[in-house]
C-alpha cells in the first residue's frame, strides 16, 4: 500500500491515490462516492474528447490573454492532443451518474491533463507545482460552463453517426420501394381494408417519414451549438479575464471544426437545459417513428399463413424453443424495445431539466448520460434494422394480389360515380353475400357504365385489378 | 353592484362577494386566482361529499371534546347533511388545479358550511359571528390533514364504480368464452402462427387478465384507508385537543361507512403521497391491460377480408367519410386513447408527488385531479367497451377453421414424437412448397405412426384438425 | 318523440336525430358512442374554425375543378362563413376523445355544413338531396387528410396567444430586472452560496430563458404548416380530381392567412405524427422552464423569516386555514401543477403517435386534445403568473445585502490572486470560526495586497461588498 | 478458423461457433443479431441463476414423469448446480435487449446446460446426441413459460437487497432522530414558516415514510410469486405431459426456497405483464420518496450561510472547481438522478407491457432489463445515501433555534386562544414592523392571559420557545 499509492490533499483531507494514476484526489473521491451505473466516462469517448477539446481551447485562450504562461499552455495542449488522439481514456473513470453538476467529470479531466503535462515537464503524477488542476488547467473556467459546453459537443459528435445510420436505412427502403413498385396491394387504415396502394409506395413512405425525422434532427441539433463557455460559475464570468469568452469560444470552434456561438445571456445559459430537452424530444420522435415502422413490418409479415403475410422478413434465428420452423420478427421487436427505452429516457431528461434550481442545474449528468445512451441505442438499432432486416425483405407478390382481389378496396373509387350511399350499400351486400364488389354493384342494379367497367373490370383472366391513374 | 354584493374581509383586505353566495371571501379570491382547467370541484361530486363528511366528523368530535359548542356542531352537521344529500354542490366552484395544497378547496367547504349553518341560525350569508369558517367549521383542523383525508375518500368512492364496470366487462368476455368454446383457431405469438387454441380460451383469458387487475386494484385501494386526519398543519396535531385524532377518525369511519385507520407517523403522513403514486400506478396497469385487449380485438377483427378476420365487432358507426361500407373498430380505438391519457396522467402524479417539500406536498390538487379524471375515464371507457363492443362480438367460425387448417400450428405437437430438428425441417418444407404439414412429414420419410396419424390426420372430409387433449 | 326527431339512415341503419339539429346521423351515433371526456369540439373553437376553413377551401377547389356545382359550392361557402364567424358552434358536439381517427369530427362538420347549406337552399335539416354530407361537402376529401390538416391549423391558431402570453411575462421580468438591477446578492449553485450576482441579473435571466423558448416554439410551430390535404384516404389522392391537391392547399392558405405547404410524400404524411410529437415536445420544454422558474420564485421568497426571503410575492389569498398570517406562493404552485400536466400529456401524445398502424394513425384525436389542452393550460398559467405574481414582486434589499455579506461568495474571486488551495483553506477557516473571509485570509497570513483589499475591503461602513468588474 | 470453430446447424443453416464455447448456434446467432445495450445476461447473475433453477426444476419433473431419461436428468441437474454455484456465467453472453420474447436467453441456457451435460457424459461441446438443447433440456417447456417464470424469480432475488438497504437507511434516520430529538425548529409548508417541530421528528418522519414504502414493496413483490411455468407456448401446456405443471412448480419452489404458485389462467398468464407493471410502479414510488427526501436534505443544508443551514451534510468531495471551500450536496443529487432514471424506466416498462399482442408479449426483455437496472440503481443509491451522507449528518442547533425564534411559527397556537382573524392581524403586524409575535399581540391589545404567557413567554433568557404539549 505504502509503495503503490501517493497521498494527495485537498481542503477536506488526504486521500491515497494509486501511484501512477493519471487522475488525482478529486477523481479518486468521485470513484469512491459514485458507484452506480457501471458506465463510465471512458465508455463514451465522445465525452472524453469533447471535454479535452474545451480544456485545450481554454489553455490557448488563457495563454493569449496572459492568464497562464506559454510554457504551461504548451504542456496542457500537448496533453490534450494525446487524449484527443485516443490515448489515456482509461483514466476517465468516473461514473456517468454523479452528483455535483459534473464537477467530478471536470476535475477528472483537469487532473489527467495536469498529470500528463507534469510528466512532460519531467515531474511525477501528483506533483502539481507547475501545472495545477484548478489554478492552471481549469483557469478561467468553472464546471458550470465547461461541463455544459463539452456535453453539447459530445452530443453533437454522436448525432452524425445516427444521421448516417438513418440515411442508410432510408436508402434500403428506397431500394425496396423500386423493386416493389409494381406490386399492388390493399392499403389499410385502422387495420381495415381501405383502398389500393403499391408495396413500393408503402416502402417509399417509410423512407419519406424517416427523412422528415432526419431533417428535424439536423435542424434541432443546431441548438446545441450555442455554448456558455466563459460564463464560469454562474454566468457572470467571474475569474475569467476580459475578452476570454469570445476568444475561448473561437478557439473551441476551430478545434471542434464546427462554428459555435456564445449564449447572449450567460446567466440563463448556466441553468437553461432547454436545448437538451428539445434534443431529447427529437430523439424520442425518431424512436416513435422507428417503432411505428417496426410494428408495420411485423404486421405485414404476420402469419406466415394465418396473418397478412404480404412480405417476408429474412430469418435471422430460429424463432422458438418449442415451435419448430417458426421464424419471428426478432429484429423489429428489438427496435421496438430500444424505442421504449429512448421514450423512457426522455422522461428522465425532462425531470432532470425541471430540477434545476437558481443559478445551476445540478442534474446535468443524468441528462447527458440519457441522451448519449439513447443516441447510441438508436444508432445501433437503426443499423441492425437496416442490415439484418430491411435489406433482406422479400415481397409475396401473389399474396398481395390475392388479398387485394378479395377485398373491398375499390369501393371508395365508386363514390364519384354512384355516390357514397349507394357504394356503401353495394359494399355491404358484397361482404354479406361473399360476392365480389362488381357482382354486388350489378345486383344492386347500378348501370354497367364504361366508367364502372374501368373501375371494376370483369374478372376474365385478370385476378388483380388494374392500376388506377391517381393524381 | 352595491346591492348584489356583500363585503368580506380577511388579513389581506376586502373583497366583494355575491350577496347570496354560499361561499365567502377565500373562495372568491380562489375563483379570481385560478382559472385554469375549466373543471371545478362540483364536477367531481365525490370530492364535495368526501370533504363535507370530514367536516361533519370534525364537528362531532369537536363538540364531544368541548372544542366547539353543541349548538354550533348541530348547525354544522345539518349543513353537512344537506350537502351530502346532494344539495348546494354548485357553491363548490374552485378550479381543480389550484395552488396552496388544497387550501382553497378546504376554505370553500368551510365557507359554504358556515353560511348554510348561519342561515339555519337565522343569520345571513357572510355573518360569521356564530359559525366562523376557520374558528368553528375548521376547528382542530388544517387543510394539510383535511384535504389529504378527504381526497383519499373521494378516490375510494370512485373505485367501486370502476370495479363494477370491470366486472361487467369480465362477465361479457366470460359469456363470449362459453359461446366460442368450440371454435378452434391459431394461437399467435409475436404475430406468427404458433399452436392451436380455441377462441373461447382466448376470450376467457381476456376475462382472467382483467380479473387479476381487479384483484390488485381492490387490494391496493386499501392503502387509501389510512388517513392523517388529526395531524393538522404538519402532523404534530397543533391546535387539536387531546383525543381528537382517534375520535375524529372513528366518527369519519362511521359516516363514510368504511373502516379507516390513522397513520402511525403523522409527520410523514402529511407529505407522503406514496398511496396516490401506488394507486395511480394500479390505474395505469388497468389502462395497459385494456389497451392490450383493445389492440387484440382490433387485430382479430382486422380485414374484414385482407386481414385476420376471425371475429367481427358490432358496427356502431360508418367507418369512413370516403370509403363506403368500411366499418372501423372505433370503440377499442377510443379505449386505447383513454389508456394513453391515463398513462400520461400517471407521469403527472409522479412528478407532483416528487415535488413535495419538507412538511407538505403542495402539489396534491393536480394529483387528485389526475387520479379522479383517470378513474372516471377508465370507468366510462370500460362500460363503452363492454356495451358497445364486446357484448356484440361475433365469431367467424369458418375463417378460424380455414386459417388453422393452412397454418403450421401443429408443428409443435410433433416435437415429442419426432424431435425439434426434424419437425423444424418438415415445417420449413411445408412452407416452402405450399403443402400441408402432414404431407411434408411423409415426404421427409418419417414413419406414419398412429401417434402421427392422431396429430396430423388425413384430410378426408375433415377440414379442421381434431382437438388436442391438453393437460 | 315522433315530432321532435327526424329519421336519418346510413349503411348501418336508421337513427332518430333531433328534428332541428344541424348535425345528422353520423354525429348522433358519435354522441351515443363516445361519452368520455366531457370536453367537446365546441370547447375548442380553434378546431371548429380550422375544420370549417378546410371545408371551405375544398368547396372552392371542387367547384373550380368541376367536381361539384358552383351553386353547391356557394351554399357550402356561405355556411362555412357563418361558422367561421362564430355561429352554430354548439352543433359541434362530439367528444374530443373518439375512436375512428377523427371521422366523427369530420362528419360532424360535413353534416352541419350540409344542413346549413340545405337551409340556405330552402330545404330542411336532414334533406341532403342538394348538398350531401359525403358526396358534396366531403367531396375529394377523406377524414384522413381533412382531420390532420385542420388539427394542424387549430394548433397553429392556439400558438399565437401562448407566444403573446410568454412575451408579456418576459416584459414583466424585464421590468423587474431594471428595478432590481442595483441589488447585489448571493448567487447560488446546488443550493449552496456561490458568487455574487444582482437580483436584476437573476430576473433578466428568467426573461432570457423564456425568450429562448419562444424562439424555439415559433421555429418549431413551422412544422405544422406542412399539410396532407389532397391525399384523401391513404395519401394516394384517390377520388380527388387532378390538380386538386395544389389548388386546395392554395385556397386554404388564403383563407387561413398563412402560407401552407403540401407534404412531398402524402402516404407518409397520412400517418406521420412527427410534427405533433415535436410540437408537444416544445410545449413540454416551455412547461419545464416555467416550472423551474416557479420553483425559483418559491425558493427566493421562502421564509419569510426562516428561509431565503430575498423577494416577496404579492399576497393573493390567505395561505392557510390554520396558520394565521401565512401567505403561500400559490400562484407559482399552480404553475408547477400545470407543468406536470403538460409533461404527462406529452407522454400521451408520444404513445398515441407510436400507435399508428400501416396507412393511418387512428389515435390522432387524443393527440390533438392533449396538445390543445396543454397549450390552453400553459397560456392561462403564464398569464396568471404574470399578472397575479411577477408584476407584483418586491425585493427585500436589506435581506439580499445581509445574506451576501455573511456568505463566502467572494471566495472564488480570490483564486486568481492566491490560488485555489489557499482560498479553500481560508474559506474553510472562516466557516469553522464564524469569522469573515477577509479576517480568515489575514489570519492565514496571506499578504494584505491592494488587490486583496479591493476584493475584500475592510468593513468600515460598507456592509455590502463592491461590484466586481465582470467580463 | 478451421481449428477454432465448430459448425452447428439449425433449420436456417450452419454457423461457426467457437470450438470450446459452452453456448451453441442459437446463442451465436443472437450475439450476432443483438449488439445494442452493452449489458449482457451475465451482468445480472440473478437472471442466470433463476433461469438455470427453472431448467433444473424442469429436468427433475421431466424425469419423474418419464419425459426424459434419469441419466439425462442427472446430467442436466449436475450442470445446473455448477451454474447456480456461480460457475460458467461468462457463457451467458446475450444482450439484455433482444427480440424474440426471450428466446435467445432461453436458448442460451439450454445450450450451455446441454454442453456442460455433454462434457459430463464424455462428449464434446456441440455434440447434442445425448442431451439436446431443445428436445432434452427444454423438454416440456417453451420460452414463453420459462422466461417469464425465471424473470419473476430474478426480480424477486433482487428485491431482498433493496429492502435490506432501505432498512439500513431507516435505521440511520432513526439514530439521527434520537440524537436530534431535543432540537426544536421551524416546520415549513410550501417553503413558508409554519409551526414548530423538532429536527428529531423530521428525521423520524423520513424513516417512517420509507418504512411505508418497504411495506408496500414487500407486499407487492408477492405478485411475482405467481408463475406460468407449465403453460409452454401459449398457456395450453402443449407438449408438456399430464401433471407436469404442478410438479415443475413444486420442484421450482423447493429449489428457489420460496413458495411459488401456478397461475389459474395460463393463457392470460402468458401475456399478462401486470405483475411487472405493478412492481415497476412500486419501484417508482420508492424513487419518488428517495428523491423527495434528497430534496429535503439539500434544502435543510442549503447555505451554509445564505440559506436554511439547519443541518450539515458530511463533505465527501470538494464541491467546485472554481469556488474554494464550497461543499455541495453531491450524494443527494446523485440519488435524485437515479430516481429520475427509475421513473423514466417505468415509462419504458409501461410501453413494453402495452405492446403485448395476442398470446404473448414479445417485449419482455426490455421490461426485465429496466426493472433489474432500476432495482440495482436504487439499491446502490440507497446504500450510498446511507453511508456517505445520512450517517454523517450533523445538526446546527443554534441555527435551528435562531430561525424558530424569529419566525411566526407560534401564530397557529394562538388560534384557539384569540381566534384566527385576530391571530392573523397580530402576525401581519409583527412581520410588517419586524417585532416579535408576543410584542405584536400585546400591541394589538389582547389581554396578557396566562395561556398567552405560556404560548409566547417573555424572552428573558429563553431564546428558544418551550415545547408544546402536543396530542
Amino acid at each position: 500500500m505504502v509503495h503503490n499509492h501517493r497521498d494527495e490533499m485537498d481542503s477536506i483531507g488526504t486521500w491515497a491515490v494509486p501511484v501512477d494514476a493519471l487522475y488525482g484526489i478529486q477523481t479518486a473521491r468521485a470513484l469512491d462516492n459514485f458507484n452506480l451505473s457501471d458506465v463510465r466516462l471512458k465508455d463514451f469517448p465522445e465525452i472524453v474528447v469533447a471535454l479535452v477539446m474545451v480544456k485545450k481551447a481554454a489553455a490557448l485562450a488563457n495563454a493569449e490573454l496572459g492568464a497562464i504562461s506559454v510554457r504551461a499552455s504548451a504542456a496542457i495542449v500537448a496533453a490534450c492532443n494525446e487524449i484527443i488522439a485516443g490515448r489515456h481514456h482509461d483514466a476517465f473513470a468516473v461514473d456517468m451518474i454523479q452528483g455535483g453538476a459534473g464537477t467530478s467529470t471536470n476535475m477528472n479531466a483537469n487532473e489527467v491533463i495536469a498529470n500528463l503535462a507534469a510528466l512532460t515537464l519531467g515531474r511525477r503524477p501528483g506533483d502539481y507545482r507547475d501545472i495545477h488542476p484548478n489554478d492552471t488547467v481549469n483557469r478561467s473556467q468553472s464546471t458550470n460552463d465547461v461541463y455544459p459546453t463539452a456535453m453539447r459537443l459530445a452530443v453533437l459528435s454522436q448525432c452524425a453517426p445516427l444521421v448516417t445510420a438513418l440515411e442508410g436505412l432510408c436508402r434500403s427502403f428506397d431500394r425496396k420501394a423500386v423493386v416493389f413498385s409494381g406490386i399492388r396491394k390493399v392499403g389499410r387504415t385502422q387495420l381495415q381494408d381501405a383502398v389500393p396502394i403499391t408495396l413500393g409506395e408503402e416502402f417509399a413512405a417509410f423512407s419519406a417519414a424517416i427523412r422528415n425525422d432526419i431533417r428535424r434532427l439536423t435542424q434541432i441539433s443546431e441548438v446545441l451549438r450555442e455554448v456558455n463557455l466563459g460564463g464560469t460559475a454562474v454566468g457572470t464570468g467571474v475569474n475569467a479575464p476580459r475578452g476570454y469568452q469570445a476568444l475561448a469560444v473561437s478557439k473551441l470552434s476551430a478545434i471542434f471544426g464546427t462554428p459555435l456561438t456564445a449564449h447572449a445571456d450567460l446567466l440563463a445559459a448556466s441553468y437553461d437545459q432547454g436545448a437538451f430537452v428539445t434534443y431529447s424530444g427529437i430523439l424520442k420522435r425518431v424512436a416513435v417513428k422507428l417503432s411505428k415502422i417496426s410494428n408495420d413490418l411485423r404486421l405485414l409479415s404476420s402469419g406466415p399463413l394465418a396473418g397478412i403475410g404480404e412480405i417476408r422478413l429474412p430469418p435471422v434465428q430460429a424463432g422458438s424453443s418449442i415451435m419448430p420452423g417458426k421464424v419471428n420478427p426478432v429484429i423489429p421487436e428489438a427496435v421496438n424495445q430500444v424505442a421504449y427505452e429512448v421514450i423512457g429516457r426522455d422522461v428522465t431528461v425532462t425531470m432532470a431539466a425541471e430540477a434545476g434550481q437558481l443559478q445551476l442545474n445540478a442534474m446535468e449528468p443524468v441528462m447527458v448520460y440519457s441522451i448519449l445512451q439513447s443516441t447510441r441505442l438508436l444508432t445501433r438499432a437503426v443499423r441492425m434494422l437496416d442490415e439484418k432486416c430491411v435489406a433482406g425483405i422479400e415481397a409475396d407478390r401473389g399474396r398481395c394480389a390475392e388479398l387485394l382481389d378479395k377485398s373491398m378496396a375499390m369501393a371508395a373509387s365508386l363514390v364519384p360515380v354512384i355516390g357514397y350511399d349507394k357504394a356503401a350499400r353495394a359494399a355491404k351486400l358484397a361482404l354479406a353475400q361473399g360476392i365480389s364488389l362488381r357482382e354486388a354493384v350489378l345486383r344492386e342494379g347500378f348501370p354497367q357504365t364504361s366508367e364502372l367497367e374501368e373501375l371494376l373490370p370483369a374478372p376474365i383472366g385478370k385476378p388483380v385489378l388494374q392500376p388506377l391513374d391517381q393524381s
